[in-house]
Formats: C-alpha cells, structure tokens, sequence
C-alpha cells in the first residue's frame, strides 16, 4: 500500500485560542499494518471542546497531546485492509482514529458499527457517541434528574447540550436551555421541544432569565459553560439541586487563571451538590444507553443534529467554530466520501 | 417576679468586621410566663461563626435577625419558674435562649439536659450540640468518609473542625488540620490526635503544605473557611473526592463579592463533588449521632475543648474572637454561675 495520508499534527501550545500555525500538516506514505492491525479510511472525525485542553502541556483526565503527534480525534470510517481476523476491508468502526486521511492501528481499539441499522455515520460521534453517553450518564447518573425536575442546560444547542434538554424530556421533566442568539433559541423550543430557551447574547441579565423561566428554581443545572452562566445558575438552585458539572468551554482560551463560582456558598443555603464526572468511568454501561439512545432516535423521540466541516485540511479551523458558536448540534469534518449519504 | 433582665440586641447591621456599637445593651422586666411556658435563667450562651451572616439582612436557611430584637443564639440554662407541665424549677435545659439573662419561651421550645449524665454543660453547645451534630452529619452523610480515606479539615482546632478530625480518626482514617499558629497546630496532634496538621498562617504555600501532608490526595475535604484554603485543597483532590462546604467563615465579613474557587474544574477532572448542607435536616437523627458522641466522649476517645468568655455584656466582643481566632474549640460565654462548675 503506497497511498500517501495526510495527517494533521500539534505544532505549538496556543495561548488564548488557536491559530493555523498552531497545527502543521504533514504528509506521510500510510504505515502498513502489522499482524492484529488494519487501515482505516476515516470518513468522519469528531470536533470537541475538550481538543483545546489537550493543546495544553497540562495533564487533566487524560495526558495532553504532544508537540509533533498526530492530534487526538475520535472519528468513524472503513477499514480497507488489514491484518486481522476480527475486522474485514468494508467494515465500518468508530475509534480514536486521530485528525489523519487514513489511521492504521490495532483493531481491538476499533469498535464495529452495525452495517444497515439506519443510523447516519455521523451519529456515531453525536447522539450515540461521547456526547450522547455524556448527556445520558451526566443527567441521570450524576445529575439524578428525577420526572417533574427542571432541568437547566447550558451550551444547549451543542452536541451534548441537545441531547441533555430531550432526554430531560423524554424523562419527564421540564427543559430549559441557554444558547447564544434568537435562531438557536427558536431551535431549542421549536425543534427539540425544550420548554423554555434563555438567549446569553442577548444582554438581559442572565440571572433574571433563568429566575424567570424556572420558577420554582432549578433542580438540575447541566454545565458546559462555566462563567456568568454558572454564576445564575447558583442563583436559582432549589432545595437539594444537582449542578453537574460537564465542561467549560467559557474558560477553556483564558490565559489568566478562572474566576471561580463567587455564588459557590449556595450549595450550602441550598443543600445542593456540585459534581463532575468523566465518560470514560461509564465504558462498562455504553451499551446499557447506546440502547436506550438507538431506541428514542429510532422512535423519532430524540433529534439529531449535525453541522458537517469539509475536509481535513480545515479542521484546525473548523475548531474554533465551537467556541465562536457558529454551528448547530454536533460538529464534525467530513474527510472522505460518506458511502450512505 | 420582678427581677431586671439584660437583653442583647441588633442595633445596626455591620459592614465587615461588627461593631460594639451594632449592638444595643437594653435592661426591662422578665416577661411572666403565659400558659405552657416557663423562664430560663441562661447560664452559657454559644457563639457560632453563623451569627455574623444573621446580622446581613439577607435571607439564607433562616431568616437574619431583626433590628431591635434580642439577637438568636443556642444556650443552656435553669428554669427558675414556669407554667408548664413538662418542666419544673431547678431543670437543666438547651434551646434558643437569645443572647439575654433570662428567657421567657414556651417549653415545648426547649430540651430537657439529663441531671447527672457527667457531662458538662458547656458540651450541650460543643461536642453534644450543633457543632458535634455538624460534625457528625458532614462527615459521615455527606462526606461519606470511609475507613483508610484521608480526611482533610480546615478551621481543625474550631468548634466543628476539632470534632470532625477526632471522629474521622474513631472511624479508621487519616485525619489532617489546618489551623492558625503553631500552638493551635501542636494542639491538633498532640492533644486530638490528627495526623498532620497545617499552620496556614505560617506563610508557606497551603498548596505544597496540603501535598506533603495528604500524598495520596484527599478523599474528603471539609471546608469551614472558603478562600485559599478551600482552592488549595481543590488542587489535591484524590478520585471521588467529596467536598463538604460547611461554613467559609473566611468570606463572611467580606464587603465586596468573594472570590469563588477557580479550580473548581478540578472537580470534573478527579470525578469530585462539592455539597452543601445545613444540620437542621439532620433533626430526626440528633437523637442517634448524640448517643454516638456521648459514648466516645466518655469513653475519652473523644475530646472536648471549651474557651469561655464572662459576662454576657461581652458577647458582642466575644464574638470576635471567632474571625480573630482567638480561642480554642467551642466559645461560649458564661451568662450566670454553672451549678457544676
């Protein structure tokens, strides 16, 4: 095999967001499989707000990605040759292929996607990927939403966020989602069923809409933002509440260390918890809510939305789409031609 | 009767640090009892970090004191007469007495002390009262400290810290304080029997301090202070941390906004939670963690540390005591001469 790949490596640690000569592109002739690998050619690759914390030289849950290493990406594509016997050329997986055209690594890394359950590749890194399972264990397992809850989320219209408000309904309880502008907002409501939606962008005071959309005070706050946001929501939290705390994207370009939650002492007048978690730590229950997730998707229940990147080359820019807010749902790069699409 | 009572009550409301002119000293008759109710002569009142956020006219689990009424506060005393048939002259009771000589409160108000349980009465506000409770209840509910954990407690030689340290030692882990000044730290091991403890104003760094003394992370830390020593101790989480936020007394003379714990994030990457209570929830169990307290405490495995101030005309500047640091254990102050003192 003498293809020629590209790959898309880590160049320099950024201070504050991004830049294109934070990454490089390097081509390289694909590296043949040894025994009990294959070639995968990666269709889809997932973008997500935790690649900026691995662009630090900071290790967090997992280590940071090196200077010069191909960079960290989750993605979903064919294997087209291989040396195993556990994967066949035409078999479609999901793994942590890394931001390159073609990923040649162990098959038992690789996860086998089912070939014609009716599932577009790409929910394979959003409803029924780490965001879904994010939204799943992250709302019932640490944030143990309960039917008749109101359930806040920020970052609402992303790729977990999304998912966080339908299960919240699915669930039984009352959703209400932050999101930045009046189109997002009208998404949340209009299409996912949210039952009230708070416009950050708009300039009202963020504490007087979450008052206002959750009367009775929240008794789930779902955080993927941090900040101002984090700081209403303390504001709000009724007896007992349950702020999970998911991610950050607020604080995740600052080059000066975070304000805290000054509002923190509300978890003591409250008798409420604040808690964050990893996926990972549910790996042995992913096919417990894979199920779960397939069954509602499949009944129409729960919505998938995906904004698509082209091409590889551009994922670096792509990137800063997330934190400029400038897509819908899960965000990903398209990288070869999608056979079902 | 006739006898003159002296009341303390809220005159102003502070602006940081209170005031001897936030109080007013007001002499008036003993109120005669009413049906059901009886007078208290007060013998030690208690004096809690938490009177300083009632002096706010903010609403937190209680309402904050009014101005001009005789300020709240726990106390034990005797009951010289009444007109209930629950409690006779020479009964030794707790209860909400307010800062005042006498009280005349109905008696269903108040708990009847056993006469001779060897216990003395400034206890029923430390190591048998609501510090004991809160100790308790923190450490075990929402702390869930199991045996081997290394527990971690700020404000340690405190009316709270003391006993959370000394139980987490009865209960098979590592206890580790932070206190201020080298002779509040000799205390902690020398006398309560912690494993290490931590002078914080030695002006070393709390982080490196909290690192040497707790190696392997801390399992549960529960925080009286807030401030630096709550975002310290957020950098030495140990997987599955619990942090229990008890008080910040810290904070509570602040006249600006605090500072919140920027490494709160910390709590997502070690899969941590922070949690709030209040041990008023706790009521239906005061029963079962008082045997539990009093069983320790005479079997000297637990110990009592009592500072007490004369005079109730002093209370106010008693009370500062507690942001100065002045004082070892619970602070009360001696109203009237102790029968078994």
């Amino acid at each position: 095999m003498t293809t020629e790949n590209l790959q898309i490596t880590l160049a320099a640690r950024p201070r504050g967001l991004p830049v294109d000569t934070d990454w490089a592109r390097v081509t390289a002739p694909v590296r043949e499989p040894d025994d009990g690998e294959v070639v995968v050619e990666v269709i889809y690759l997932s973008l997500d707000p935790a690649m900026r914390g691995w662009m630090n030289d900071i290790r967090s849950y997992i280590p940071p990605v090196k200077l010069g290493e191909v960079f960290r990406a989750a993605g979903v594509g064919r294997v087209i040759e291989g040396r195993s016997p556990d994967l066949s050329a035409g078999d479609l997986v999901y793994g942590i292929v890394g931001m390159q055209r073609y990923a040649t690594m162990k098959a038992s890394a690789l996860e086998r996607l089912p070939a014609d359950a009716g599932v577009s590749l790409p929910d394979y890194l959003g409803v029924l990927g780490l965001p879904g399972l994010t939204a799943y264990f992250g709302l019932f397992d640490v944030g143990a939403a309960q039917p008749g809850d109101t359930v806040l989320v920020s970052a609402a219209s992303g790729a977990v966020g999304s998912v966080v408000g339908q299960l919240a309904k699915i669930h039984g309880c009352r959703a209400v989602g932050s999101a930045g502008g009046p189109d997002k907002c009208r998404h949340l409501t209009e299409v996912l069923g949210f039952d009230a939606a708070i416009d950050y962008k708009s300039g009202d005071s963020l504490t007087r809409a979450i008052g206002a959309a959750c009367r009775d005070g929240v008794n789930v706050y779902f955080d993927n933002v941090g900040g101002p946001m984090l700081e209403a929501a303390l504001r709000h939290l009724a007896r007992g509440a349950r702020v999970v705390i998911c991610g950050a994207i607020h604080h995740y370009n600052e080059t000066s260390a975070p304000r805290g939650p000054a509002g923190y002492l509300s978890l003591l007048v409250h008798r409420a918890r604040m808690e964050g978690f990893v996926v990972f730590d549910y790996a042995d229950r992913y096919a417990e809510a894979r199920a779960k997730l397939a069954g509602w998707l499949a009944e129409g229940r729960l919505k998938s939305q995906v904004t698509i990147a082209e091409g590889l080359e551009n994922a670096p820019q792509a990137l800063l789409r997330l934190f400029s807010g400038d897509k819908l749902g899960k965000l990903v790069v398209r990288v070869a031609d999608d056979p079902a699409a």
